[in-house]
């Protein structure tokens, strides 16, 4: 049949959604999770002053949003020391993703990220025809020795790095950072992914240094400052780097809402160290869960903590899908080698206490 | 100096904002405007019940939006009277433009459009480094015949065309949209913006026939729903096509406060009669202002007035100017022969007695 034909590349992608969201499992299984903690989402909520914004804009919501982001970007700027022409603000960092890789990647170019890592930036790499080059983690952290030797060998023009790491929780310090920043070809655009960064030890991220044209440090509303939801990002680096965005973004993409609930975000301060000081004490609650049922909980510098279930893949499947099918929903690395564990976000202490009883039902259940 | 380098697409894009928001004229007079009737957006504001939807929604933002917008999909569905599958959520009609164009335009594509039409789209096409061909007005509408004529000789995969157009608000009865499709070649894409739909004539918008793979009809909240901040839009066209949207969207885009209100507006059917009404009595004041001053309205089937200004674009651009010194945000047709009109968005009572006596001062001023 005759019909307009889709370009050779479009063509060759597949209708896929990158994750399958818990509302899609609860559609299917017909009921709803009783304990959300697969998502990496802050179950402790957005602070009060940020929804109280939230309602005071509402009305105002007739208005097309200003497509400079101007105020927030101000705002982002202030928060990190920052010029405003070091920051472009996103529809989060997977909206900011595509846009780097459309920026940077053509057709056939090989991009380097770890394999297990991001699947969003996987998308965005297919989606404009670039050859995804993976190097696997060593010791369930991502491994820059092997991402900069994969960079060297391919002569790649963008490679991924997430600092601290999802979906292991894992995380390098500055020094090592530095050191890969350091030793990268000049001409290869690093995407170090900080979204958890509020959430790490002091002395893990690196220093700003903007004036360096190969970095790109991307950040989030969407963790510690609980808007998920929102989708809002923002990327700093080097203010002729961050114009290029001004070339193929969506210059009325981040809603009005979105930049006043970043905004009034950044403002409330203590709000976002109460939630850092609950997601801690959360960490050692799953942690402590994990070990209580003969598991290794991994270390964490993140909003979640991935749990070694001590077998295979398929051993740690069912786990999740028991879990599930009693009303928990969590989520697990995929690659070889990863797969062996879950990965079990924070979230308010009954969700954990739930999480709790339903994985010793669960061990009790897979190990039949 | 060695650095990333950008695609050779990317560096031949401008850095560009297709449109300057008011709020950027503002920050740079350094006062806030005193009318906004510049952005063809609903100064009646959001549906009551929209607003309590959103404030109601605001603690949960925490959440990650459902990736699938299945309930908004299914309240459209509803709405249209059409399948799920015949329906894609994007992050407004500029959103969805986006992909339209990056699915069926390759590098050199001819993309055919009017000259003076949408200026997103234009910006879209540049951006996936397709090659725009115009055709004039006729009659300050969009001419089906010419675009037709340039389909044909160009073999063009994609054409654009609004139905009411902006920025004349004028319109085509649904027979010659009609006409139109069925002439289309089977191969060309017919992207139809229906933005201002709401606000036309029976018998403007042509039944929905969506077996045919080649006509995408778009739809928007920013207008008749008064949501322009909140970025949500949506495409209705046979269900194959509509599945080719999940090989690139960003599939956490649509915020889930666009999602909860976007379903919300389409809840409230009587407050949408109620701004239809409101707005047909503002185009009346707004033709009228313009009558008392000499100038021509022409006839409109959107939430804005485009009135001829009876000489030429550096006329009507003084026009602007002086209302803009004097406090009034309005926007202009650019084109040649367009050029020579001002378009002036409906608005509440004060704005537009606002607009009335700044509109007569202008006058003066501009005629000395």
């Amino acid at each position: 049949m005759d019909m307009p034909r889709l370009t050779p590349l479009a063509e060759s992608l597949p209708a896929s959604v990158p994750f399958v969201g818990p509302e899609a499992i609860e559609r299917t299984a017909g009921r709803a999770f009783r304990a959300r903690l697969g998502a990496n989402e802050s179950g402790f909520g957005p602070a009060p002053s940020v929804i109280q914004a939230i309602g005071a804009a509402a009305p105002h919501v007739w208005k097309y949003c200003d497509p400079e982001n101007h105020d927030l970007k101000a705002a982002i700027a202030r928060h990190c020391g920052v010029a405003p022409e070091n920051v472009a603000v996103g529809e989060g960092i997977d909206g900011l993703l595509g846009l780097v890789v459309r920026l940077y990647v053509e057709p056939g170019a090989p991009v380097v990220t770890s394999l297990g890592a991001y699947p969003t930036f996987n998308y965005h790499v297919a989606g404009f025809g670039g050859r995804l080059v993976t190097v696997p983690y060593a010791d369930d952290r991502e491994d820059p020795a092997a991402l900069l030797d994969a960079v060297r060998r391919e002569a790649s023009p963008l490679v991924y790095f997430a600092n601290p790491d999802n979906p292991m929780g894992t995380w390098a310090d500055a020094r090592r950072v530095n050191e890969f920043i350091e030793a990268l070809p000049a001409t290869t655009m690093l995407v170090l992914d900080e979204a958890y960064g509020e959430f790490a030890p002091e002395g893990t991220m690196p220093p700003l240094d903007l004036a360096r044209p190969n970095v790109l440090r991307m950040r989030t509303f969407s963790k510690a400052y609980g808007l998920a939801g929102m989708r809002c990002g923002y990327a700093l680096g080097e203010a002729g780097v961050i114009r290029s965005f001004d070339k193929v973004r969506n210059h009325f993409g981040v809603n009005l809402l979105a930049q006043v609930a970043a905004a009034a975000a950044l403002a409330d301060r203590p709000y976002l160290e109460e939630v850092i000081g609950r997601v801690e004490r959360a960490r050692r609650i799953i942690a402590g869960i994990g070990e209580a049922n003969g598991l290794k909980p991994l270390p964490s510098a993140t909003n979640f903590v991935t749990i070694d279930c001590r077998r295979d893949g398929e051993f740690a499947g069912a786990i999740l899908r028991s879990l599930a099918e009693r009303g928990v929903f969590i989520r697990k690395p995929m690659a070889p080698g990863l797969d062996r564990c879950i990965r079990v976000s924070v979230g308010p202490d009954d969700e954990l206490a739930l999480f709790g009883e339903t994985l010793e039902e669960t061990m009790k259940a897979v190990r039949l």
